[in-house]
């Protein structure tokens, strides 16, 4: 990481209404600084006029030393993919409701950043999962998900059947709808609706827990992020490896999944005093009156 | 249900190997006892040579007073599916391990069929589902469920949406992988896989069992089997309707999902002295040391 | 129920601060209509001076037409079991948040009383459960439940083990921290955070839910209210039964516990337009943004 | 550890029946070796005669090189928490079914033993926790668990109500019937049952698992090993710390608990090829046919 920061990105939820006054704002709040600001060209073309330097999202990554995110954890994790392998910080801000990924809000986003650029921050390092297939002993795929790899059913009414091993060790044949890796960020994501334990993001874990599992017993496992999974397709059907619910591709018979840690991991840069407890409190409805 | 028994239908799960032998010994079994019997064409065309009449599964509802079925739970469910409509009333005999729906065992068959002839049997009405859909208020697919109707995402690595409403009255909006309505009979089928319980098949209820739910307190619901269920589609996306693993249909945007009890029941005949506690335990693996 | 109401019990959660005023109003709203108006003893020596009479709750059930409860569903849940015998008729009056029993708010408490009082109301009939104990043969404790009757374990450190019978017939010999015989009221109580389906309210339904289950594929088992479950300590230990966690009693080795539908149902009178699922949605938090 | 080993405690499962004869031929096996036997006193009483050396459990720590446990996961439990301190290793043999710790069966006994003798065996490092009570500061109760320290409710009949920290921030207001934080080699008892996850064993993790928790959202979570627990009782009510079934101790209104890793690992040898993946196959009846 670079610091002082001297060039930023800015990118934003484009397809939200009135994006364009926190974001300009924003840019001019770190011009005013000093500061040389990039806007991700796909949220400029979103934007009213401006005169900032616009560059697309998978270029900017050598040459940003942070990237400043406007929207939802849902923008943020498609950012994080793009940016984690160059190494840059980043830093989200939210549109409403606490995120998990974006802890500032509008309301403090100046001060909040601007005691980010004179250092003030926590720096956390997240895993990321790297899922691909070989077909044949041959790459068809690779893709990164900072969230969760879930092997899933597509428009097959029934349950598909794979077999998981573990660093090279037989697991267990599995029938269920599906199987999510995911990465500690992820277990607050899919993974919980689907019955999976929360593990607190600074831990470096795979957990993978089945979707409606056929057999009872068969419940989430909490794994080294060293180990490696390789999993099986037994049989035909229409079968499916999503990343992130971002890229997806379906799988064909005798197809082998291989699922592990990505070497680089995404780094977050949160304000002086974020808890991670507070999130799951405001997120979960804890502590509310029942 | 028409009783002594004269016409009797015999079906076999066709792609099992060595369904031969016991299905046309069962046939000389009913025949030595002067009974009439007819062999589902489809199984027929699976067997060797033999003098029996035969009949499309779908045109000997009104033609047979007891259908016999020889194979697993999916079988049975297939066959129950086409039957109910005419009111036969089945049994079901396993090729190995007890089923929930076939409870007899190959090595007792003649015995009990035997005895089930002479009117020792348990008589059990389960009730079927329904699930139809409703396009610019035009019913464009209907089928009949034994086990369960579900609306499932397909190929899209997103959840989906939608609003359930009872009886006219609004519960929820959901965002789930998808929603089970279970009969009694489906809640020990991918239900139970779902988070479900187990509802006992001799009750007339419709349980409700989100699949992979976004808000963790969405609960599987029990209602009464009068209950009339309308799901409409919030959003676009591949998402499906699948009634009994069986007749699938994909929706679009502003479908209406609608689901209630079929009319007819089906109707199962047990040996004297079934229980469906013994099928729980075995199936479930209760009472094995751990 | 004699309709129309001449004389009106009312209850209030005495250790409330605060109970005093509206209980006060709601009295001399009643008296000015020309009812006859009790007030249960306890609640009234927690009250200020007042001149209505007075009765003992447990005496009141044959002399009164109608019972008022202000407070929150637990204070509801004691009332209903001793008031259930004697068919009284329960209104339920909430001090702030919506219960599921109290579904009255004290800000439209007078008009909405009013309308109850012209008849526009709606009857709901829910069963209660029955759980005693036989020791050598001899009933040696038994108490109504509106809620649940728990078998559980209590100072012992490790799980409790027991045979459960359904109607005479075997179902299961279990090891768990204990096990929950829900009515459908209390299937949104405890049986709900020990894994149990919501049950809807107008059912007659028991639910068994087993807590902390040693065999993970022992899950919720919904029967019909005129089953007669006995359970059989298998080993001695601290259990406990409890019924509504109000009546406890410490079980022995051999002892025999019977839980069965009580044969009065209580029936709570609701507003014109009362929400089972709009109270769902609040208590649960559904349908909030995550 | 010192290795070759020189002397070995035998300890045994004393209440089962047919234990002497296994333990005295292990005995008499090791001693032609050249090794000395050192019998765990208690186990001892209940054996036929013999000369091999006694000496009481907790006095053999310092002076044993291995012990080698013949029983359950049960009698392993007991034995790890009394010699982890002492850093001797340990290998489990089970009497008849395959356990978590006791992974060597009676039949493979000797060969088994002679070749971890040789050096031929796997190494396991598993963490234990350490739950200890405060009470106006001072400590009043301190224990080990090689399992899980779990606060729950005793003869109460209503759940108990606690504040959860960790590493001095808060995590929220729980109610719920416990808590349980487990060791990944907890994970696969009381926890799991509770709906916790599994957690490999040679991580060192420690998950918390409420037990029936009033809020739905309530979930297991995975927390670093080197987090230190605090929990404070905010009402009175009988509660109870439990440190593996096996220690048991009151708490009082104001007290406070709290968990940490032990200092020191248990450490467990394993037969060559050991596969911890194939115990929980066995032990989950994972891969059977349903």
């Amino acid at each position: 990481m670079k610091f002082p920061f001297q060039t930023v990105a800015l990118i934003g939820k484009y397809k939200t209404p009135g994006i364009t006054e926190p974001l300009l704002r924003l840019a001019g709040f770190l011009t005013e600084k000093g500061l040389s600001v990039v806007v991700d060209k796909l949220t400029s073309d979103h934007l009213e006029r401006h005169d900032y330097s616009e560059a697309e999202l998978d270029e900017m990554g050598g040459a940003v030393d942070l990237a400043i995110v406007l929207g939802g954890d849902g923008t943020m994790l498609n950012i994080v993919r793009t940016l984690a392998p160059h190494r840059v910080p980043l830093v989200g801000v939210n549109q409403g409701r606490i995120g998990f990924l974006t802890d500032i809000s509008l309301d403090n986003m100046l001060p909040t950043i601007g005691d980010i650029l004179e250092g003030k921050f926590v720096t956390e390092q997240r895993m990321l999962l790297q899922g691909s297939v070989l077909r044949n002993g041959v790459e068809v795929f690779k893709a990164l998900a900072f969230n969760e790899v879930v092997l899933h059913r597509g428009n097959t009414s029934s349950m598909i059947e794979f077999e998981v091993n573990i660093d090279n060790e037989y697991l267990s044949t599995q029938r269920a709808d599906g199987l999510i890796a995911a990465t500690p960020t992820g277990t607050t994501a899919y993974a919980l609706s689907a019955g999976g334990p929360i593990v607190h993001p600074a831990l470096d874990l795979i957990t993978l827990v089945p979707v409606s599992p056929h057999t009872l017993s068969n419940r989430p496992i909490v794994l080294a992020s060293k180990s490696v999974l390789e999993i099986a397709m037994n049989r035909a059907g229409d079968v499916w490896l999503h990343c992130d619910s971002h890229s997806s591709f379906q799988l064909e018979e005798n197809d082998k999944v291989v699922i592990g840690r990505y070497a680089e991991p995404a780094c977050l840069l949160h304000p002086v005093g974020h808890s991670y407890y507070h999130t799951l409190r405001e997120k979960l409805f804890w502590n509310k009156a029942p």
